[in-house]
């Protein structure tokens, strides 16, 4: 949980502007995807360093140049002098702390935004993505070189739909749908984990029932912070306050929108899912101790009358006519009986047995 | 609950604008009615596929295209055609997972609404409706055949009130208007259902009241989803934004809209009464946990003295007077009953008993 | 509680404009009052039905038609012929599941209010008041013949106040006037009751007063629900937004909307008043269950110590040299009284008894 | 409490504009005092009544008409008439049970106020000011003839500070820049208060505890209904929206708003910490529950097996050999001490002891 | 707790204007540096007083007065003169209890902020720092002469990055960045003082875990007061209103802005998760009283009945065949094993042992 929350502080004291990746640093390799392509052609190729970049730049068609892994902190400032991107710009990309946000440059639009998935231990993970969509090129940036836009570099080369007969912008689209789509997956499989725990909930559950709660609260507290700027950032793209998006985008960036309302929505509706659970689970345990008390009172009532009985004719007094009949000790016993039997019906009538 | 969240998955992967129906997959028959009418005449028929649909294009009067059952995923790309209907349109008709929304494009509106019912198994049911309303036609999508729209047809065939006279926008009226008429269908079984447990809560609560009381607040949740973004949908046709709507049929919107707004403020009004409810089935664990201690403490108080009592009477030392007295059994015994009827008068008083 | 949510299904499946009076069929007469009155005369009639009213159009001064009773369903379309009422008002004022609100025509103003005020039985109840406002006419229905808006008439007749001077919007304005002090009438009746209640849930709470505090809670959701969209209804005729309304007369409504914002305030302290009141049920409920449990612990904690040694000295050892002793009986007795005593002492330090 | 929110209803049915007071009638002399200053010279005299004050207006420099006590109500008609105040103003000068509120009429801006303070007998106190403000006079209403501008006066008689070179609306600003800071002395005392209870609660909470944070919440609820409304009537002057408000003046009332939003977060604060102290309460009753049953349940499992072995003993079989052992007893007491030692061993290791 | 929320009532009577310092009188000397820079010059010096600051003014390149700790009240009134600083900005200086807030006058801005750290004894500590933004100049005002400064300081020394370069908005940004930092370190050390409670919670709570669970909620309710008005703070340096911020500086701005919005995020985030500790914290406290209630009822149930047995085998009846078997003692011995025994069994069963 903490390790969602901070990575921040290593920063601290440094200028602004330094280039640092703030994220866990894991081995991976930095690789460098250099993809050109328009509706007649389409070419793919891996690079070294970024300084290949200038001179990919101003060709026609479009360019995206796809970075997997944020280690090349030296090379990042060369893309930066190549493409003119502002000092901040490169220190955000680097700062994985980031919330979902959308900056408009005079030349080019900075997106950042946070892919949700499981990892293999069955947490969430959250890595950020950020785009930077200029008039014809998109340069990308992942943590790690998961294979997350595979479908799209897919699509692009085997000249599937209308993604290689538009833009820059609408092949941002198709990564930011890309996202929001994963955001269901992942809805999916929580929802499917809170269902499976409802029915615990009200058969068998333990003190892990209540922490496994918190962890799915938790969760959608997670998936909340990622989700909700995100409705602010596509409401900007999709009321196309830059020129960077065309006319004829708008209305897919709407569709990403509406996709994110439902997140939203299903995020809500899951939370109050949880505190649902949380009072069936709470009052569970209220209804147990009830049944615990119900035999503790049971088991009480119908012993104290007999064993005080039987203190009765333990005594030692000398003048107790009843000991002396035969058919004492029997009656006793029959008396016992049936106050016990007694007992027995009228908690049964009261149902607590 | 998971059916009602659930149902996106399918299509993730796939590029934008891939025809998917993502609802059940119920073996229900596509049924498509061809509804032409104006103030004189009125023809109605059933057409096997949307090809057809070219020649009743641009005829006076109003056309009414009835879909009922979202199975033809290929011909819906000629109605599309034929109508110029945005390829994200006909995917958002496929796809059942919507939010209630509008959408202006230049020539046509297209609305998303949800029909809320009851199931025979008395689930909550939600079915998706679409309707693209252009200046003199209308099309309406629903998820399977059932007669939801009987109403308006019979009413259109037999010519009653000012629908003959009016043109499209006032028959998407009617079928808006049906649709949040059932809410308050829906809503006052709902209310009844929850006035006969408000009862059952004060008087003999069970763990399964609680798990209704949930089932009804989730059912509140579901409807709010479906109302809720009815507001702002409604809303934007009342204020008229899109040439479609004429200037007389405004007020019919308007006065949609408040009906919409009722039905928000009795949702809300429920979920308040439900929260009250748990509250209510709370506290009665409590009192009944607080009974059977008494109960336990009746017993104990009463019994545990006229046990010691007998204990000490049933002790073995040589010299104990009253063991030898004629009247002590008795005596002993007038004790034991004089202390138990004090104890019973004090719990009396105390109102324990 | 039922009873104020649900109205509206008897008229599903109807067209639009269909005018059925939803509210309680009560035996009540309708009577029609009409009033004429400029700063020089006054005068006052009953009429038998509105086709009377044709006459009385146009003239000059102020005439309001009074409608008590909402069962003349043929007549109120007369009316609205008459005065070019839109079938949709005439529908709203017989539907009387409304929420208040404003409706600007061009040549007059529709506003719905609701009047609540006490049934004998001493429930909430709710009555639905519809105004029309014309340039110089006023026309209010009203669901019964109480005499509600009595005072009104008596100060017209009387020529008490600058109410004889001023226009139709003046009129109107006296009868919301008359309503939202209403409220306050209430709102003080609730208030008495809910401070009467403070004392008995710190002193002598029962299960029946969760009841109750529930019961204030939901009269509380009532009253809002009549009293918080009069915010916004007033608030548009303290701005002036027709021309219906005289400058003069603003500051008049201006005032109402304060008093509406008061009656707001009092609500929601009163929803916080009666939350913490239900916490101190909810702890009343632990703080007895805890003296309940004390006094059990206190008996065990004392009897058993007891019954123990009593039990040792009833054993039936051979050997057991205190049973011999002529003072071992005393003894036994003196060490029980000394460990009895020390018990209670303790627990008398430790404030359980 | 009910004091303070009820006040009303005296005044139902008599028609608009009815002056008559509606606080508590205490026996408090009404004063009115004129004060007249400019920079050079320094004017203070009490009058009997409003009538003289025809005499003073439009004079030069600064008129303040203060009164005391709102008993006078014939003579604030003369008031009214002389500076052409509206009735309604006059009613709500009269009416104590009003909001803070402000309103900007042509030649006067009226503004409504609440003082807050501690009574004798320690209770919350609100008590109304009212403030007409005019180009060149200030007529400010107290309900009772107490001090409180005591400090403004003196100020002014020794000509300190700027406030006899400003003009009326500084003096304006003067008067509710005390009245604001004197909520800071309310909320300080009330602080003490729950940092004192705040130790209380966890050392030796009683249910009176529980009544003490509930009256600490509700004046939270008293103090934020005083002050919230202030921070839009501060901010209507502080936008200076009235001719009336010099422009050097705007920045002090920017000022008393800062101090308005610093009063209604440490309001938000104390009403967070008041819940969490009610959380505190309720888990110590909790605990103490629990602390109770761990003493019933320590005795119950150390005497019950004891007590059972004793029985053991004391059975009248005939073949028992232990009986007739020389060790039987002190071997029987020594097992039982044995199994009441381990126990306490064990309960001690439990830390339930 | 009170010391962070009262500091105000000391100025309660004093005319407006009055300048006195509200914080902690601690025995700091106050500092008065002076710093003086440009691209090619760096010069920094101590001044004893203010009255040196007119021949400071008006120099070409940056100057920056760092006042560190706020006791030289008279002489604060000679920089107020140098400098044109209005009355209530010297106020707000030495009033320590004010919200973060900007003002913008003609020519300078006036920032208040709040500097969170942790004291030595790890109470949160929050301290006021005063900007004074002009065209070339920036005064800085801290409490105490604490270094937080110092790597700016530092920085613009060695004339590391664009600080040097850049005018008194970007040091005014540089320091804002410091403070903004600062708040991460805070959190990061607050994050893992609750998740390393959140196992305490699970594992080991006891009466002081919930003490501090609502410590750290009043810590976050502090950091949230001093955090959420400084969104708006720089919200609208960011959004340039004033002309003293250049271009080239808006961005960095925003870049502090949204350091802010994730700080906010986050506090939000730990709020969320104090809340499900205490759900948890006080559900455990019931799991315990459950576990309590069932070792008493075990040893309850187990022992109850065969005490019940003793006690009949010990009554002296005459006719008792049992009691002179040759076996009869091993036999009821046996009996009673096998009754303890199968409650044993059936307990286990239940999962209560």
């Amino acid at each position: 949980m903490g390790k969602l929350l901070r990575k921040r502080t290593q920063k601290a004291g440094l200028p602004p502007g330094s280039l640092v990746y703030t994220g866990e640093k894991v081995d991976t390799q930095v690789s460098i995807t250099l993809v050109e392509y328009d509706e007649q052609q389409f070419q793919e190729k891996e690079i070294a360093s970024f300084e290949e970049c200038l001179l990919l730049k101003d060709k026609p068609g479009v360019t995206w140049i796809k970075v997997d892994g944020l280690q090349a902190v030296e090379n990042l400032q060369k893309l930066g002098d190549c493409f003119n991107l502002h000092p901040l710009v490169l220190e955000d990309i680097l700062n994985t702390d980031q919330r979902p946000k959308i900056e408009d440059f005079d030349d080019y639009i900075y997106i950042v935004l946070k892919m949700i998935d499981y990892s293999e231990n069955d947490e969430l993970n959250s890595e950020q993505i950020s785009l930077i969509l200029g008039s014809n090129f998109l340069i990308s940036f992942q943590e790690n070189n998961a294979a997350i836009f595979a479908p799209v570099l897919e699509r692009l080369r085997t000249s599937k739909g209308r993604i290689r007969k538009s833009g820059a912008d609408y092949l941002a689209y198709t990564l930011m749908d890309l996202i929001v789509d994963n955001y269901f997956v992942v809805l999916e499989k929580l929802g499917e984990a809170i269902e499976f725990m409802e029915e615990v909930v009200v058969k068998r559950a333990t003190p892990e029932t209540l922490q496994d709660i918190h962890r799915f609260k938790f969760d959608m507290i997670m998936l909340r912070k990622s989700v909700w700027p995100l409705r602010e950032v596509i409401g900007r793209l999709d009321r196309r306050e830059s020129d960077l998006i065309q006319e004829a985008t708008g209305i897919y960036f709407k569709d990403v929108y509406d996709h994110t309302i439902v997140a939203i929505d299903n995020i809500e509706t899951y939370r109050d899912i949880l505190s649902g659970m949380l009072d069936i689970y709470l009052s569970s345990i209220s209804n147990r101790l009830n049944a615990v008390m119900k035999v503790l009172t049971v088991i009480a009532t119908i012993f104290m009358p007999l064993t005080f009985l039987a203190g009765v004719w333990g005594m030692n007094f000398k003048h107790m006519p009843e000991l002396e009949w035969v058919w004492g000790y029997p009656a006793a016993l029959g008396l016992m009986l049936t106050i016990a039997l007694s007992m027995v019906i009228y908690f049964h009538q009261k149902k607590w047995l």
